[in-house]
C-alpha cells in the first residue's frame, strides 16, 4: 500500500512530495470542501454515497498519510503523552480518564506510556517528535530527571501529583492538613494506638513522603508511640496477600485502635482483615484511607478517606500544558490544592 | 523549529529529504551505532557525556522526526488503536491496562479512542494511517460497523467481548454458562422470588443480551415469575442514585430473596442499598454480580461474582490482530471462551 500511495502522490515543484489538502479532495470527489470536512470529522449529515465519494478520493490522494505528514511539516502531532502508574490501580485509572475527556474535547490524542523501556526512550528524546506534550502524574523522580534535561530535547510537560517539583510547571495537592484532621479526630475519640498501615516499612523513615511525615510529627506531639504496619514490603503484591500479612500482624501485636492507611487500596484490604478477625468498625477500630476513591463509600460501614480534587486539579494542569506548548519561554506555573478529608462511620466515635 | 529543521536537512538524489539513520548520527557523534542504539532504546550503559553528545547529534541531524517519517514510508506506525468504554469503569480500565502490558511488551504504542468524534474519524478512514491496527473491546455495533467497511480503508481490528460479532476477527466469552449456574444455586436453595437487577427496563426484552436472555428462559423453565429492578434506565446516572433508586424499589415491593445484577457495580450498588435497609446477605437474600471485579472478595460478606478469563482473552486478542497485519486474506480467527462463576459467601446458603 505504501507503494502505491507514493506512485499516485502529486509531485510539488520542488520535487518534494505534495500534501493532498481537503480541496484537491473536494475537487476529486466532485463535491465542496464543506462535504469533505464534514465526512472527516464525522459531523452533521452526508448522504452515504456522497460520503463514499469522499472517501474514495481521499484514499486515492493518499489523504490518510496526512497525519504523519502534518507531524513532519509543522512539528506538531495533536498528540499527549500521559506518563502514569498502572491502570488497574483505580487512582491513575481515574487520572487518565480525566485527562483523556480534557484532551479529547480539544480534540488531542493520549499515548498511554508506562513502561521503563518507553520513559528511557522519551528522556532520550528520539522519539519527542512523536507527542506534543507530556503530562507526568505522580511519577515525581521521572518528572526531576525530564524537567533537568535541555528544554529543545525534551516535549514540554507538566507534573500533577502529591509531591512537589523542585522545578518545572506543576500542580500540586497537600495531603498534611487532610491527614492532621483525621489524626486529631482519633485522637480528640480517646484512641490510644494509633497506627499508620502502609507499604513497607521505609515509610518511618521517608521524610519526603508527606503522609509518614505529618503522622510522625503529629504522634510525636502527642506524646504517642510510633506504631508501623507494613502491609508488604512490596508494592506489586496482590491484594489476598496483603490482607494475611495485616491480619498476621494484628494476630501477633493485637489490634490498634486508630488506623492511617497509606492509601484507599489498602484501607480496603485492612477492612477485610479487621472483618476476618471480627473487629468492628468504628467501635473498635477507627480507620481512613487516602485517595479519594468513590467505592469506599459503599462498604458497610462506609469508609472514610483523604480526597484531591482530581477534576480541578487535571483540568488546570491541561491549561498549564497547552500555555507552555504556546509559549514554551513563558515563567513557571504552579499551584497548590489541599487535599480534603472526607469524614464517614468509620471515623465517627 | 520545524524551519530549522528543514534547513538543515539533507537532500537525496531525487529531492526528497533525506532520512537521518543511526549511521549517520554515528558519525556526527563520532560513536559507534551500537552506543546511538543504546542512547535511542535507553538499554545498556552509555557515559552521561556520550549519551549529550548522541542527543545533540540526533538533534542537529533532525532526527526526532523519524518517527512520523517511517509512518509515511512504511505504513506502519507501531501504533494500536483501542476503543473502549470509559476508563472510570473498572472493567474498560483492566482491559486497558491488559492490552497497555502486551502491546509496550511488543513495542508497540497505545492511542486511546473513546469520543464519538474519534470513533468516527476512525470510520470515515482518515485517520487511517495514524495506527497499524484497532482493538475494539465489547462496543459490538461499533465493530460491526467497522468490519462491514471496505478492508482498504480501514486498519485491521479484532474484537473482544461478550457478544459474538457476525464477521470479523473476534475473541468472545459466553456468559451463558456461569449465569445458568447462579440462577440454579438460588433456586436449589429454594429462594422464591429471583430479580435481576439491571440499568433500565429494556433488559426484559432485549433478546440479543445474553444476561436477561438466561435468566427470563432459567425463570420460565422454572415455572417462576420474572422480576426486573431496573437500577436506572440511564447508564450515566452516579453510583449514590443508583443506591437509592433500589432502595425505593425494594421500599415499595418488599425484597427479593435472589439477585441476579447485570454488573459488579450494579452488585455494590445493591449491597449498600442492602445494608442501609439492614437485610443480610445471605441469610435473607442471595447475591451475584457479574465481571468478575477483585474488589468484590473484600467486601463483608464477600460478593460472588462471574468472572472472564481476561488476560487470556487479551491475549489471544493481540494474537490475532498481529497475524491480521501480517497475513491481511488471512481467514476469520475466531475463539469462544467461558466465563466463571466465582462462589463466596454472598451465593453460600
Amino acid at each position: 500500500m505504501a507503494t502505491d500511495s507514493r506512485k499516485r502522490q502529486a509531485k510539488r515543484e520542488d520535487g518534494r512530495p505534495k500534501t493532498a489538502t481537503l480541496a484537491d479532495v473536494a475537487k476529486v470527489a466532485g463535491v465542496t470542501s464543506m462535504t469533505v470536512s464534514r465526512v472527516i470529522k464525522g459531523s452533521g449529515y452526508v448522504a452515504p454515497a456522497t460520503r463514499e465519494v469522499v472517501l474514495r478520493a481521499a484514499q486515492e490522494l493518499n489523504y490518510t498519510a496526512n497525519l504523519a505528514a502534518r507531524a513532519l511539516v509543522t512539528g506538531r502531532t495533536g498528540a499527549i503523552a500521559i506518563i502514569s502508574g498502572d491502570l488497574n490501580l483505580p487512582y491513575c485509572a481515574n487520572i487518565v480518564y480525566l485527562f483523556d475527556s480534557l484532551l479529547s474535547a480539544s480534540g488531542y490524542q493520549i499515548h498511554l506510556l508506562h513502561t521503563r523501556g518507553e520513559l528511557r526512550d522519551l528522556i532520550n528524546s528520539t522519539n519527542s517528535a512523536s507527542v506534543d506534550g507530556v503530562i507526568v502524574a505522580g511519577m515525581h523522580h521521572f518528572f526531576e530527571e525530564l524537567s533537568s534535561l535541555d528544554r529543545h530535547v525534551i516535549p514540554p510537560c507538566v507534573h500533577v501529583g502529591i509531591t512537589k517539583p523542585s522545578q518545572g510547571d506543576y500542580v500540586h495537592v497537600d495531603l498534611r492538613p487532610a491527614v492532621e484532621e483525621a489524626l486529631e479526630r482519633m485522637l480528640a475519640a480517646g484512641r490510644k494506638r494509633i497506627a499508620l498501615v502502609g507499604v513497607g516499612s521505609h515509610l518511618s523513615v521517608d521524610e519526603t513522603e508527606i503522609r509518614p511525615q505529618t503522622y510522625i510529627s503529629m504522634m510525636q506531639n502527642a506524646g504517642r508511640e510510633l506504631e508501623f504496619v507494613s502491609a508488604s514490603p512490596r508494592y506489586e503484591v496482590p491484594g489476598p496477600e496483603r490482607v494475611n500479612i495485616i491480619k498476621q500482624y494484628i494476630e501477633a501485636n493485637g489490634c490498634p485502635d486508630g488506623l492511617l492507611c497509606f492509601n484507599d487500596d489498602i484501607a480496603i484490604q485492612t477492612y477485610r482483615a479487621l472483618m476476618d478477625l471480627g473487629y468492628r468498625i468504628p467501635e473498635d477500630v477507627l480507620l481512613v484511607g487516602c485517595d479519594g476513591l468513590p467505592i469506599l463509600q459503599y462498604f458497610e460501614p462506609p469508609l472514610s478517606t483523604i480526597a484531591q480534587p482530581m477534576e480541578e486539579m487535571c483540568a488546570l494542569a491541561w491549561k498549564f500544558l497547552q500555555n507552555r506548548i504556546a509559549t514554551p519561554d513563558a515563567p513557571p506555573q504552579c499551584t497548590n490544592f489541599d487535599a480534603q478529608l472526607i469524614v464517614r462511620k468509620s471515623l465517627q466515635n
